[in-house]
């Protein structure tokens, strides 16, 4: 696992394929093997009220799981692609400053599993859990998405 | 009601205090006093794979409904603030062009009754469906927000 490569070819694919996460001001925060974060900054999502707007929060979610999937896929050297289906969020406490998303990156049987289906049928469903927090640990918002890969 | 003086200020809001507003290209497409359409480019929300990027349908509709009810609340005269508590959002097809969300503006009783409880209590929830939808008219996604009003 080369994670420095990792992290720089997904943030390639974000600054030069995909526009709106420049916009965002979305960063890679920690990519450790075992989990993603990234870091999204309050001033390019301010909204009206001084806190982070909802739709921005949202965006951060969709993107940390995507990317999760994106960088599950590139270790496994399987060239399919991921788009997300379904997602619900629930925002708990507005966001008063800077915030970062968290995503467990699939390991273990659930990986497996999912990588197995994706060989055997050339599509598989993944649901992934993402957390968004504060400066101080705070969870501001829920979201799980369901994803789908596909050859 | 006077819908253009309605449309400018919703758009003085946007432009002035959200911020990434401005990077999602949104512009108001219609405003009929019985809905309003949001209109969003494919360019500045557009992925690797030149579709519209989830997080951006995601975003859109979260801001369309936040629009239509404070759009209510101007008509109404109701100096409350809206907040997003929960959403979920159905992709059903990739977006491969320009998409515009449209949501109903509560009206009749659904209205009466949501002013009301705000009247009463100083806050009160409602649920609003948006619909994303392609240049042909094709559904790409659907969305179910549930929002709070309070003073």
């Amino acid at each position: 696992m080369d994670l420095a490569a990792d992290a720089a070819a997904l943030t390639a694919v974000w600054h030069d394929r995909m526009p709106l996460t420049t916009a965002l001001g979305v960063e890679i925060g920690t990519l450790d093997g075992e989990r993603l974060e990234l870091l999204l900054p309050l001033a390019p999502n301010v909204n009206h009220k001084g806190t982070v707007f909802a739709g921005s929060l949202s965006a951060l979610a969709t993107l940390a799981g995507w990317s999760a999937l994106w960088l599950v896929l590139r270790e496994a050297h399987e060239q399919a692609h991921v788009v997300i289906q379904d997602a619900r969020i629930h925002y708990k406490v507005p966001a008063r400053g800077d915030v970062t998303a968290r995503v467990a990156l699939p390991a273990g049987a659930a990986r497996e599993k999912w990588l197995g289906a994706l060989g055997k049928k050339g599509r598989a469903r993944l649901g992934l859990e993402v957390e968004v927090v504060d400066a101080a640990g705070e969870v501001v918002a829920t979201f799980e998405g369901r994803y789908v890969a596909h050859r």
